[in-house]
Order: C-alpha cells, then structure tokens, then sequence
C-alpha cells in the first residue's frame, strides 16, 4: 500500500479519513484492553489505538519498540481532555497493522538518548539518528545545502569538483597520504582545502566557483574537530572585498530566511581585527551581547599600582553584583587565558571597595565611574599587561562571564559580523621570524604593500575577513594575490627564498604568470554554521557519522588492521611501533 | 571599475551603451593601423576594436595572447558585411585598455587545443579549461548538480554526507588505504561506495536519501576510468521498484530540461536484461537505433551447417550493402568478443551469396528473406553458439555498424531506457561458484526466493535496474534485502559462512536487525552522464582535474615521494620494490 504521507503532513483536513502510514513503532502502552502505539517517522509522532475488537489487535499485540509498522486506520481527533496541540490533537484508529520488520531490543532506548554515552550512541549510529533531534539536524543541514546551491547557481557561481587524491596545500596542516599502488613509492594527499585549485579556476576563467568540499586535517583531536570537514568553498574573479562581503551577506541571509524562516539584519557591521580584539578581546567576538571593555591604560599609567602602571594596555570590563566564588571562577578563564591574575573592584556609593581599592585614588574612582557606567554593586574585571596579551585574557573572562549570566540570552538570537583588516604576517617567537596569518596568497591593503621589508611591515593590513556568527568563525578568506611581483614580496617577507616557494608551490607559481585575474573568496565551516544553525553543542550532531576524538568510526570500526596482502599491493608496511 | 556584465549578456540592448567588460586576450591582430584583440570571458568573445587615435591604442599595443584586461569602449554594430549572427554581429570601440595581468606565452594555441596532445592540456589544465569547450563542459555539468539539487530537495530526499575515512565497502574493488596516526598499524580505506551507509539512513529513518559521492576504487585504468569518480547516489524506503523507477525518469526528465532544454519521453522503455541481451547483445543496449537481432537457431537446427546446426542459439543482423574490408572489420569486433568468426551472407535477388551461402537451403532462404526483411543487396550477419556468447558477439558487431554507418545518427538525440529483471546470481567459471550480479544486498523477486538453493537458483531474477543512455550505462540499483532470513539465504547462495558475512559486513548485518524498513535505490555516474549530455568522448573532458591513465595529476605533480618524516609520523614505511 502506498502510505497517505508523510507523519507530519497530517492535520484537519484529514480528518475522518482512512489513512496509510508506515513508520517505526515507539512507546506501547496497553490500557484498558487497548493497545496505544506510538507510530514515528522522520516527520513526526502519532498515536495508534488499537481496540480489542479490531482485526488489527492480534498483530498490533505482537508489536515491540523499534518494528517497523504499516498501519491503516481512521484519521481522528483525540478526546477533548487529551489534545496537546499539533499531531497530539490526532490519533489513528486502527484497522489494520502489518509488522514489515522486526526489532531487537535496542541497545537503548531512544527517549533517553541523550544521557547515553557518546560510544553508544555512535556505536548504535543508526539508531540514535532515529530521534527527532538528531533527524531534524539532518534535515535542516540538507535544507542548507539546498539553498545554498540555489542561491549560488543563481548567482553564476559555477559547481566544481577539485581533486581529492592531490598533493599538500599550503594550510600547514599534516597530511592524510594514500599510497600509490601504480608508482609504487608514492603517495597522494587527501586535500586540506581546495585553496590553489580554486584558484587555478579562477585562472582558468571559471570567474565565479563554489563547492562544498571534503576537507582533511591530520591533527590531535580537540573537543570540537574531526579528521575530515566540509567547507563551502567559494571564489570569484574580478571582484575587491566589498564585492564578496555583499555576495556573501545576500547568500547567508538566503540561507537563514529558507532554512530557518528567520531575517538577517544586512549589511552585517564589520568590526576591524584591531577594534574587535581591543573591545571584545577576540577576533570572533560573541556580539549577541556588548559588554565592550572600556581602556583606562592612562588612568594608572605611572601610578601606585606598579602592575598597571607601566602596562602597555589596561582594559575593563563593568560586570554585575559578583560572588567572590564567581569571581574566582572568571579569574581561572583569565589565568587560562595568560594572565597572572584577576584585579577587581566592586562599586560602592560613588567609590570602589575589594581588590585592588586600595590603589584607586578618588579621582581615578571617579574616572572609572563615568567611563564604565558601572551599576550600584557592580563589579569591575581588570586586564593588564601588553596589549595583546591583556585583551586576550579579559576576552575570556567575557565569554565566562556570558556563561555565568546567560548574557546572550538577552540579544538576538543570531547575531552576524566580519571582522576585516587582520595583519598580514605575524611575529612567531618560536621561529623568530615573520610568518603569514591567512596563508601566503592573501593580498595586502594596496596602500599597505610599500612596508614589506621595512621595519613596520608588522602593520601591514591584509584584504582578508571572517565571518562571525555568535561567537564562532563560521566563515574566512581573503583577496588573493594575482601580481608574482607582490607575491614575491610575500615569500621574502616571510624568509621564503624562490626555490622554497618553487618547491613547495611551483606549479601553481607557474600558474598564476598565464594571465590572473583579481580575485578573491571565501570557505566556510559548513558543519560549525549547521551546529548554530541547529542549536547544537557539538558538531558531531550536525554530521551522520562522525568519528570519535581517537579518529574512529565506533559502528564501521574504522579504522582497522588490514592484510599483509593488501599493504603489499600498495608497496607499504607498517612499522613496529613502541606499544 | 565594475564590468557592465559577462561578455555572453551583451545583445541589441547594449547598442550605443559605453560598456566595461574583463577577460582573456584572445587572437590580435593588426590591420590598417588598427589593433583588433578578441576578448573572452566563460560565456563568449567580442572583437574590441582600437583606433590608432585612441586613448588606449598605446596600451593596446602592448596586449599580448592571455592578457587580462579591462576594456572600456562603445558597444556597436560590425560593417554589414561582417556580421557573422550572434556576438560576432558586434565590436567594442575602445576607449580604455588596462592590462589587469600579463601572461606568458601559453605553451600550446588555445584554438588547437583539441589537437594538443592530452599530457599537455593536463599539465596546463587550467588554460585548457579557458578553451569555450571545456568552459561549456564545466557550466553544464554544475547546472546538472543544481537541477538534481533541486529537484530532489523537492521531492523529500535529505542530502547526507557519508564518512570519506571509513571500511571496506562490499563492491570487492580494491581500495585506496589512509594508515592512521592515531591508531598505529591500522587503516582507513576510501569510500568504493556510500552503498551500506546509505542503507544505514534508510535503517535509522532518513527515508529518502541523495549525496553527490566522490568514490574511489583503485584500479588498473582503463581507457575511461578515474581512480575517483562522482555517483548521484539515491536510496527510497517503502518503495517498489516501480516507485524508485518513476522518480528517476521524473529526475532524469528535469536534468534534461533544466540543462539541456530537451524533453525525454516518459516513461521510458523498460526491457528485461534477457530481452536486452536476446535482441541487441548487450545489458546496456544503444536504442537510438534499432537493429535488433532476429533468432533463426530453428532455421538452422539439424541442418548440413554443422556450426550452426547445434548452436544453442543462432542469431542474425541484417546490414546494409557491405565491402568485404567492412565484413573484415566488423569479424574483428566479433572476434575480440569471443567469436570464432563471422557468417554472413549477401542478398541477391531473391536468395543469398557469399559467405555461408552453400548452407542456405532455399527453404531456408526464403524464411531468412521473410523474417529479416533484408533489403536487396543487403548482408546478413550471424552468430551462433551458447546463447550469451553468441549474442554477445553479435552485439559488438552491432556496435562497429553503428560506428561504420553512424547509424545513431537517425535516431532521437538521446535515447533513455531501463534495463530490469537481472539475474540474482551469476555462475563464476574461476572459482566454480555462484557470485552476486550487483550485490549481496540486491533483494531477489518475491516470486523467485524459493529457488535459492535449488538446481534453478540461476534463474532468479533480482529486482534489479539499469539506466541506460545512448547505449552507456548512467545508473543502476535495485530493491535491497530488508529480511535477515532472505540475507542469510543469499549469503548461503554465494558460499558465504555466516562467520564470512559477519567478519566482511558484521556492523550491517546487526543494524539490519533493529528495524529495517523495505527500501531500494540507484547512483548515476554522475560524470559519464554529463560526458553524453555534453557530447563528449572520455569523462577527463567533464572533470576539471583529471588523473591520467597512471592514476597522475600532471599539473599538481601527484602522487609525489613524501619525507620519511612524515611516513615516520603515520607508522609505514615504503617497501623496496623490485624496479
């Protein structure tokens, strides 16, 4: 029989009619000589009565959690007192119940799956995937890519698959390799990113390319990551950093009217990398909330209190009526974070009491008054220190701090920006030299490019922006560099000499001397924007089978051992390692 | 400055319009005092015209072969003469030429580059992709990814990504390996297919499902085969095998239209594989044209023609008027299909000459003449012997007719048709067993599952499909096993021990246990579909970077030797092979 619809597509107008469903039996409870089945699908839940005198009862009687069902029956309201509003409202009187497919008893039960262990949930994949919250984030990650394709095909935007057995890309990472069983000896990459071969389109007049590509990192396994991601990977030609910024805004403002039915506010506010870590102390600030943090640098400078008085920067942060207990937990994020301490004051009347009070002249009191705004019992949260430093710390008291008080909870519920202008190259200590902060094909601010090689070229501003989402990197990229000349400048900045760039990147040097175009893109993190679209905490609710933080499939069992036989093929063995 | 649009938009619109296009320098030449330069962008070329007394004529003096440019100028008609219909009825008078990029000399002529030889177009894809033929591959094929986007986001299929690190799949090709740093000593192996995930999703309620799926299977490269290659993959619960067929013409028929503007007729033509192979010798059978085979084994049975008069099956072809050089050359494609030779014979007047002609009996003259319906002058064409070898010989001999005759030319453009009722199982000749046609998953015919395990277990039919294009083979799939016991009885079928199952597909065999819904599915070769559709003759020519027949990418230089670092980090060691 063909089923009437989907669960979920019932309502009103069905109502005194013969239905089909078919679906997967939850809860059974048997009451008053009926038979009351829960009857699921992808789309929604409703209940099966099943009456004694039914010619349903006999099978409907055999049924167990998880069978798979085909059930016919009448289409009616439930009794006044029992409407809950939606499919609740509704129940199907059966006539008749055929099992299609047996269950074992489940592992555990669905209801509950959300406080079973993460390993039995991934072992069981197939069934956790079975509850309404794991099969909406699905739907709405498939509703995602739908739009986005749509959005993009419109746009001109051309569909491109780049290679996954490739070799390095320039992100840095360490590479998944793949042996070659045809040249024996050698091995392919899996990609990091599709980083030069989207440029390579650009140079190939493809103008206007998106993919969502598989990407793979061969790192330690943080909470949040996983050995392979998806990126939506974009690049366009003849375009400057506003032509992106737009496309990208009109695109994700797209997605979230489709997916979501909810308005992004456009354009999003662009903060600069310097005004985003100065005020929030992140380059993705959380901006669902402000709390800014008000500079008071001069206020101590040469003051009593030694430790601020010679900091390069000495940041604040107005927060509300602290416990000590609280101020302690704000404290550990700080320390986490680099800083020594936390310095505090609580406001009292016109002044200031605990912490660092004693050092707080009356004119300084009255200074932080009126900077911070303070409230009555308010508490004042101190960094110090070089500037970067400083803000780092205090950025991470802030999201503590939202944490403790649901601050977010106050704001919109998605609150969109780009942080622009990040520096070029970085200063790392570990090498002691100048290295790149996007990746080496980032283009600077054309008014910034005479500083390379001079003493200042630390504050050269590259053309390059991400996109921050309630306090997450959802998306970044850059204008690229289509000058050899410039890109030149770029590997000496960074103490590449021409045959290291030659080495590590030679073909696509070679490349970009065939006629270039200006161009530029972008890549998200496909899943982390599902995660937020979805209201998720992890992006393993966002993917259908994710790995575990050892890099294992816990229901595929991958990875596994594999025979002697077949790593001969490919011309490798393993080495015995020190168990 | 921003461009007025692609050079492809321009029309009798823009006449009289100051316009601003970028793209390629294509030919230059010089006439008259006069600079003529062919600009191109991904959707066209325009002849831009420079006027010795122009502001730009300096700047376009210097304009060599694969410049990027920026042209500002006038948008105007060419001289009457010279209009060619399209863009060629137009030029742009320059009033502005900026050189945005210099190029190189190209290392082979754009305009000859079908003629170049492919090593080359691969090494330098990404001036190869400039050539408008492939520019125009690439645009079809991502209008096809979003005509199937859409249309299935419609229909209810949910897009799941499925893992790229994961564990054997059972198409029995060989796999690529990945050895994991995390778990020293094991491997992953890519994808061959998301063919058990997939059946996962139906098993944990996705219902309908689709992925654009990279897969991999290493080996050895035939003339049109990729290491990776991309499936539309699909997979329905509670369907039949008519409801999976219905939506994919449904599919299909949009793909065509969206991207093409063709409509294919529905429903298309369903053939059963016997049929298939019984009139045109293949499982994929070319029916742009007829020519089917006519059976004459009856003919021939007990006759003086010893070859034939035994044969299981003789089969005839009628051709047109034949040399003997085409004779020769459609023997070869016979031979190379198993044939010892070639019968034929050459209708004169009312009876036959030539080749087997001593064995015609004129009863049998006259039946031949009345049920080929050969026409005067035309040859006969036999084969004969076991049923599958002769027909099989027969139907290249087909195919090499059509080529010498280009006898698809008269038919449709595109010609669609299923191919159903496959065999459940095949006699392997190598091991001396039963093997699985498609896969160990493939569900039987309900009315043929009691022949397992019978003398007639040949003659099981699977519920199996092929889609069949212009005589390629662009998809197959089928209803899959929902019933352990059928899957034990399958697996019993093919010798497998339930210890075999369980070790090769143990995690599937449990899931299939917990509630598995009836389902079925298809993949379309997503690549080899867009080769036909684009008119192309080898699936490089619709991948942007294709590997070669040694599995290399000659443009990124891979697979490529890694540092014994970096094999030290993932615990393998290179093999010492015998060079």
């Amino acid at each position: 029989m063909k089923r009437t619809g989907y669960i979920g597509e019932l309502n009103g107008t069905h109502l005194g009619q013969q239905v089909t469903l078919q679906g997967w039996a939850g809860r059974r409870r048997d009451l008053g000589g009926l038979i009351f089945i829960e009857l699921r699908d992808r789309s929604g839940v409703v209940q099966v009565e099943v009456e004694p005198d039914s010619p349903a009862f006999a099978d409907a009687d055999t049924v167990r959690s998880e069978d798979v069902l085909e059930v016919q029956g009448l289409f009616r309201e439930r009794p006044e007192g029992q409407r809950k509003g939606g499919l609740a409202d509704y129940e199907v009187v059966a006539s008749g119940v055929t099992v299609l497919s047996r269950a074992k008893t489940p592992p555990f039960e669905l209801d509950k799956g959300g406080e079973v262990a993460e390993d039995i949930r991934l072992k069981y994949r197939y069934l956790d995937l079975r509850r309404p919250e794991m099969t909406r984030n699905l739907l709405l990650r498939s509703k995602a890519v739908a739009a986005v394709t749509a959005f993009l095909d419109r746009a001109g935007f051309v569909n491109v698959e780049t290679p996954m057995l490739t070799k390095s890309t320039p992100e840095g990472a360490r590479d998944f390799l793949v042996p070659s069983r045809l040249n024996p000896g050698e091995f392919y990459a899996l990609p990091q990113s599709p980083q030069l071969f989207k440029q390579l389109l650009m140079i190939a007049g493809v103008d206007r390319y998106y993919q969502l590509a598989r990407c793979f990192r061969d790192e330690d396994l943080r909470a949040d990551r996983q050995p392979d991601f998806t990126q939506l990977d974009m690049e366009m030609s003849f375009v400057t950093q506003d032509d992106v910024l737009e496309v990208q805004e009109q695109l994700l403002a797209h997605v979230f009217r489709e997916v979501l039915g909810e308005e992004l506010p456009l354009p999003f506010p662009r903060l600069s990398y310097h005004e985003a870590m100065d005020r929030y102390g992140s380059d993705k600030p959380d901006l669902r909330f402000d709390h800014a943090f008000v500079d008071v640098t001069d206020l101590f400078a040469g003051g009593g209190f030694q430790a601020f008085a010679s900091a390069g920067a000495v940041k604040v942060l107005a927060a509300p009526e602290l416990t000590r207990k609280q101020i302690d937990e704000l404290e550990r994020a700080a320390k986490q974070n680099g800083a020594k301490g936390l310095a505090w004051l609580r406001r009292e009347g016109e002044g200031f009491t605990g912490g660092i009070s004693k050092f707080v002249t009356p004119e300084v009191a009255a200074a932080l008054l009126e900077r911070t705004g303070v409230a009555a019992g308010g508490t004042l949260l101190f960094a110090a220190g070089e500037w970067k430093a400083a803000v780092t710390a205090l950025g991470a008291v802030r999201l503590a701090l939202r944490d403790l008080f649901d601050l977010a909870a106050g704001g919109p519920k998605f609150h969109v920006s780009w942080v622009v202008d990040f520096p070029q190259l970085e200063w790392d200590d570990q090498t002691g030299r100048w290295t790149y902060m996007h990746h080496p094909f980032t283009a600077p601010h054309p008014e910034d490019v005479a500083l390379f090689g001079t003493e200042r070229q630390g504050e050269i501003r590259a053309q390059a922006y991400d996109l921050v989402l309630n306090g997450y990197e959802v998306g970044g990229g850059s204008i690229r560099i289509h000058d050899p000349a410039v890109q030149a400048q770029m590997f000496a900045a960074i103490g590449f000499s021409e045959e290291q760039a030659r080495e590590q990147f030679g073909f696509f040097m070679d490349a970009l001397g065939y006629g270039t175009p200006p161009h530029g893109g972008i890549a998200w993190g496909f899943d982390r924007l599902v995660m937020v679209m979805a209201g998720a905490s992890s992006i393993r609710e966002v993917i259908a089978f994710p790995k575990n933080n050892r890099g294992a499939d816990l229901m595929a069992q991958a990875p596994a051992p594999v025979s002697p036989a077949q790593l001969a093929e490919v011309g490798v063995q393993v080495v015995a390692g020190e168990e």
